[in-house]
């Protein structure tokens, strides 16, 4: 009988059903050493969001075979969020230094087969355990430096969450700013904006280490979260700069026109993936 | 007439009364180069903080002619804070990753000619402006790695600030883990916690570079600060421990007793310091 | 005809055979925002490397089904190194953040169907884009901050490579100390040490992420090298300390014995994986 | 009598002369836990170096009063170092992760009664301690993130310390990139680099933190070197770009010509400094 790790579901088999194991890499005697852990994993999150439009065709290169562009072509978000992140049990919220991490994102609107979803193009992350979790689901995290303000409730070193405060993030990639947003809100609701409200369609996808694989084919999936939680929605007049040195690509997504921003608390629990396409 | 600054109070002016100016290093033409800004200096922070007492003794080493044990000899607090910081203007708060530093420090009970201070032995901050502007003050701030848990009001990824919430502070220094401290808060309450609620005594003093100097004697001053601000505060039981393998004196303020946690807002402005002695 | 990257042999190719494409993740239009480029890679070198025994069923409970012990179980090394790395055009050379990173790795002697290989059951880096890497090839890599003395050739704050030159390893991880190692040369020679001339045998494995997959089996593979390059090794005494407190599978692999320390420069081309089961 | 510190020479002394001493903060019974240690402090670094000439007029406006342009106004240097450092008991090496670290500065050549010089208008390191250091010198150190190739020996990731060998360096700040330089060597000389081969000039200048004071006057102190040691000096071919948008003041410093670049090694010991003008 093979040996497990710590988790039936999601463990890792040596080859010929013995050997060290793991969720993930490093495989070790009873599994402890794996560096992630396996789903659920919780989130509890702070998001400063800028609603913005890019190129329409420029988006669309950006699709692959099964998204469509959808109803809004060429809606995008630029999407700054502060985490704390946990596994099933807990354990890591007693370390800050483990479950903290700041993220950038952006998110394109698309359809699946009629249904909206966003997708991810771009992310950055400045922990390496919310990046390397990234690509188990397809997410395209890199590892960067970000920033985000914080609201304040005492003191005069910040904004309140309240009509005029003024909320800012910035990422910095190899030394190098690459994004600068700022939302000054104005108002509260509670509608959650329109690309935070949307599943995420990645694709699952691993580089092929041997000549003789070929490796697995990309897979179309999309994000299974559930205990989705929003807070209050604070909007207001949003700007937001895409710097243009970091690479072509990229660059193609810069914004055309700058809508609202947002600033609001975010939970969700992320389970897995569902196939969208095989 | 002496070339001056962006501020008049505060600009150094160059030997003879003419050249580059600044508040601080670096000099430059306009004043606009120096590292630090004058105060006052405006702080909001969220604090995290474990009350504990050391050997009486070991405390009084630590005290510099002037100051004594005052009224409860080896009362302590070891105190974790996430703050943002502005100069007068408030121009820093929209670079969140100018304006943002976690310190970790410790306190310690004492009085000047009667009356209640703290002195602080030994304080880390993660980047170099609070550290350069401690050294100003009088306050011993050296470079470290701080991390501390926030609360949460969405998502199952950290505590509420609620009876049972628990929040965690860990200090690196030099890649090694130096301090951990965990609160578990049960009720919130107006009273501010002893030793975050009295002057801190400082000493100023800095390296002398020639020999033909000498250099300024220390001098023992006090911080000025207005517009103190407390939120309620979550007090419950505590975990603190202080790591000896630091450095030898160090470790001489390692716990004896652990007393309650606390977890609040906090915000204040500084000025500058009033002399103790000369 | 699918649309391809900037190299055909490792492009990947979106599903169905259109969209943005790349040698790994995040996929673009021209493939030219993948976060890794395609081998053969280029790595130059400094090596500070410390032989020692662990306990022979520690470390046989580490190999995979397929690697055995061999002549000679519970031979072991620890590995400091500095390095460059290039792509095929070398482009990243001008970039000396981008292309330098440290690394630190346990080596376990081992054999595959006779023939002396290497198991490394532990890897840390201190740059993304070498982690990542590290898991294509199933390299167990993570994040951490590894410190190596440097040798010098003028001035006095440093030993020159020559007897009774010290040179250091330090590793921490999550802010804490992990690995210490210490290396004192006395003589040179021109013979490679043992566990650093034989082939790596990693286990290519990856999370899934989707319930219905399953996953690829874990397969056992041998990197391919060429061009391998040593420069005279200094060897001499060592010391190592392997600190318990990261977590209990690692601290299985503490030292029951210490052996030679060795300081060399190494350059090596890698190629890719060859399948030694399937 | 005065308690002392574990350096007679350069110990603190508290107010009233007792209480906690040390060379520097934080003050401490045995003095030990200064952050900096006394001079001497050793250096060996690896160089990377680009000759360029500014504005005459934006130099000059750099210069305190006592310096003059001398016989080549507008002369400048940009200037890359990897060092290690000691103090004088050579206590630091052990340790990789505080003996080394990265620096940036610019250079600007003057005299001081005829005498050829340096003056130092910005400077960047990487580590606290070395920043700390230079201001107890007069040098205005800041953080930032500090890159520069090193020569390989075997290998192909990486230039030879050879003809066509290029040596690149970058500094970012705040998360901006700031400065840029590459180095093609050509040919080796024994002749030091003129900006690199004369005393620097710094004002020794701290703000003051009390109403009452107003501070020490600034006063210009010329460096105590000793031991000073060259490698063969490789020269060639050199680009160098300074980013405008750091700060106005240093902008003035941008190259309006650039000229040759310079690799070596350097060692020296510093001890104090001597007053110039006071």
């Amino acid at each position: 009988m093979p040996r497990t790790g710590t988790d039936g579901q999601h463990t890792v088999v040596g080859p010929g059903g013995a050997g060290p194991v793991g969720y993930s890499l490093p495989l070790s005697p009873t599994g402890r050493s794996a560096m992630l852990t396996p789903p659920p994993w919780h989130f509890s999150g702070e998001v400063v969001m800028v609603d913005y439009r890019v190129d329409p065709e420029a988006a669309r290169r950006f699709l692959p075979p099964g998204l469509e562009p959808g109803a809004d072509p060429g809606a995008a978000a630029a999407v700054f969020a502060t985490w704390q992140w946990c596994s099933q049990d807990r354990a890591e919220l007693t370390d800050p230094g483990h479950c903290q991490f700041g993220e950038f994102l952006i998110l394109l609107s698309c359809e699946f087969e009629g249904r909206p979803m966003a997708r991810c193009p771009y992310a950055w992350v400045d922990q390496a355990v919310p990046m390397m979790r990234g690509w188990v689901q397809g997410m395209p995290k890199q590892l960067g430096v970000v920033h985000q303000s914080r609201p304040v409730t005492v003191g005069r070193a910040g904004s309140r969450l309240a009509p005029g405060g003024r909320f800012d993030g910035a990422l910095s990639v190899r030394g190098r700013r690459v994004v600068e947003a700022s939302v000054t809100v104005e108002r509260s609701t509670d509608r959650p904006p329109a690309l935070h409200d949307v599943p995420l369609a990645h694709t699952l996808v691993f580089p092929e280490w041997t000549s003789s694989g070929g490796g697995p084919r990309p897979r179309l999936v999309a994000s299974q979260v559930s205990d989705v939680e929003f807070s209050r929605i604070w909007t207001g007049s949003a700007d937001l700069k895409i710097f243009q040195d970091l690479e072509e690509d990229f660059g193609t997504l810069a914004p055309l026109e700058i809508g609202e921003g947002h600033v609001f608390s975010y939970g969700e629990t992320l389970h897995g993936g569902r196939l969208l396409s095989d």
